[in-house]
């Protein structure tokens, strides 16, 4: 990937853009009820003005479903394990779609008894978080969510790939306003941008990643053949581990290092689980949660800090009013690649 | 405080300690099972070697005793809020009764479910995380605890304290071995490591805080008087904010600066909630989870990274040999002051 490659020069209607999307991932053989979702997110993201995670991902989609394992009529269904838990097996398939439909079992059970946990297994995992936890917020709860990824990352005082890049994400609800939303991968950059550095020929700060001798280098080849390091030092560290075992083997499912063997040389994105939870302010806390917490958002605001998500809902209104932006180099290599 | 009055010279056995912290305890009139819940939560500290959590503490205790509406007669019970939900109000006594309490309902029902939670609302709140979280763990769960403390920590972007220094613990079970165990502030430092520095006339790092126009200082007092910085960039400090909504107004209780109003200058330990949430790995994710968790910490000690804890574990190793080290000086003090 190069910047330029993707930087956005035309504006679509979504619906066009969707249209597109799902055209490609069915010419490619993958199942309506897949394509639909995963194109929504992807547009979604592009929406969002997340050129990384949007239809910048899609080619790439056509070396994860030829992955040996991948399942292009993945049809997933929940499970309920509990009173307060839902598992959903992508089967190995993409994993939005069967966090797309557990999700609705998760908002079902946070809103009996206070807290969820829903446990997304065995799926192919490209998207941002951001998407589909919107969701939870739509519905008056509190949502997390987090996965591993592939063991690019080393741990603090390490020198080596171990963890994922671990993204977690959260929702608060907010009244008559867009949910408090962040997203962000715990290793101090994304692979993507590090990628996106090479790609161009810029150096990288010195505190993303190290070389295969483990010291920190400015080079991002080296990085990439090397490790990448967790954000916030011991701490950031810390919480990226939370997520590798809350994310991997509390729900049974494959660590960074599992999911990148089970990748064996396929490039696909990793297949791996995804842990979300879901809590109900109502239930646990009672009346007052929404004044309080609208009164540390505006304390953002009092003094000129942003909060995360801010840029997203300005792009966002952007694309409603004149068409979401995207690269006409990017549309006409999708284009091409329609079978 | 001043880092050589609370540095150890001297060791005692954990029997003599706890007598003499109880004792301090109970004649300030604080009832039996404050006087003990407490007593142990700091005890534990100084045995592992946190000076800065341990005895060190306990004069201030004075402090948040005076608070007029500190209750030294408070014997929390847990209330069941659902199959998942356990609230427990500490009625404005220490919180570390009503959360040890509270634990024992929320290990019942996390057994039964796979994943509890536990709300501890309105408790002074003036100890580590860790030495209750290791109970969660000890009884083969996964745990996680968190809460919001005054408003001393600006968010990333920001000049003013919003937030907490908000800290996030969390504990896995591992088999024959102690869990594996973090519990950090989410600010860049703890406020006692700052006000170290100010009485030890020392400078402080510039990323741990402001000044009163907010510009970054490495004047220790000049950021006790302006605000502290979280760790880790706006990450980090996406993740103090959310410790601020899920422990502040999701379970219904003060965010930081409710609380520091609260306070109204009786300089007494925050008064405000606590978040613990358990997950059973063998409800949710089955056979597997130990075995990969294994791995993740081989893949630490192989590139010689170090645990979070490591150096807790290895302190409470020696203090059960030798006894628990700890300051005479702090001893004479806090000797001087009982009743």
């Amino acid at each position: 990937m190069n910047r330029k490659k993707i930087e956005p020069d035309v504006r679509l209607l979504e619906s066009d853009l969707m249209a597109l999307t799902t055209d490609f991932l069915l010419s490619h053989g993958l199942n309506v009820p897949q394509a639909h979702s995963l194109a929504r997110i992807l547009v979604a993201a592009q929406r969002d003005g997340s050129w990384s995670h949007g239809l910048q991902r899609l080619p790439g989609t056509l070396d994860t479903m030829s992955h040996p394992r991948f399942n292009k009529q993945a049809d997933p269904a929940p499970e309920s394990v509990s009173a307060a838990a839902v598992r959903i097996d992508a089967q190995y398939g993409f994993s939005c779609l069967a966090a797309e439909r557990g999700i609705e079992a998760l908002v079902e059970k946070t809103k009996q008894i206070g807290i969820g946990l829903l446990a997304v297994k065995n799926g192919f995992h490209s998207t941002a978080l951001w998407p589909l936890i919107e969701r939870i917020a739509e519905a008056g709860l509190v949502g997390l969510s987090m996965n591993p990824t592939h063991a690019w990352v080393a741990p603090a005082g390490g020198t080596k790939g171990l963890l994922g890049t671990n993204p977690l994400a959260f929702a608060w609800p907010r009244k008559d306003k867009p949910p408090y939303v962040f997203d962000f991968a715990t290793s101090a950059a994304s692979r993507a941008d590090i990628a996106m550095h090479r790609n161009c020929g810029e150096e990288i700060p010195d505190n993303w990643g190290v070389n295969a001798q483990g010291e920190r280098t400015t080079d991002p080849a080296e990085v990439l053949a090397g490790a990448m390091l967790p954000f916030g030092g011991h701490k950031g560290s810390a919480i990226a581990t939370l997520i590798e075992l809350m994310a991997g083997p509390l729900i049974g499912d494959r660590t960074s290092r599992l999911s990148q063997d089970f990748d064996q040389g396929a490039n696909a994105a990793p297949c791996h689980g995804e842990l979300l939870l879901a809590f109900s302010p109502d239930i646990i806390g009672g009346a007052d949660a929404s004044d309080d917490a609208e009164a540390v958002f505006a304390g953002f605001s009092d003094q000129g800090a942003r909060l995360p998500g801010d840029r997203r809902y300005r792009m966002r209104e952007v694309s409603a009013r004149e068409g979401i932006a995207v690269s006409s180099a990017l549309l006409d290599r999708i284009r091409s690649l329609v079978r």
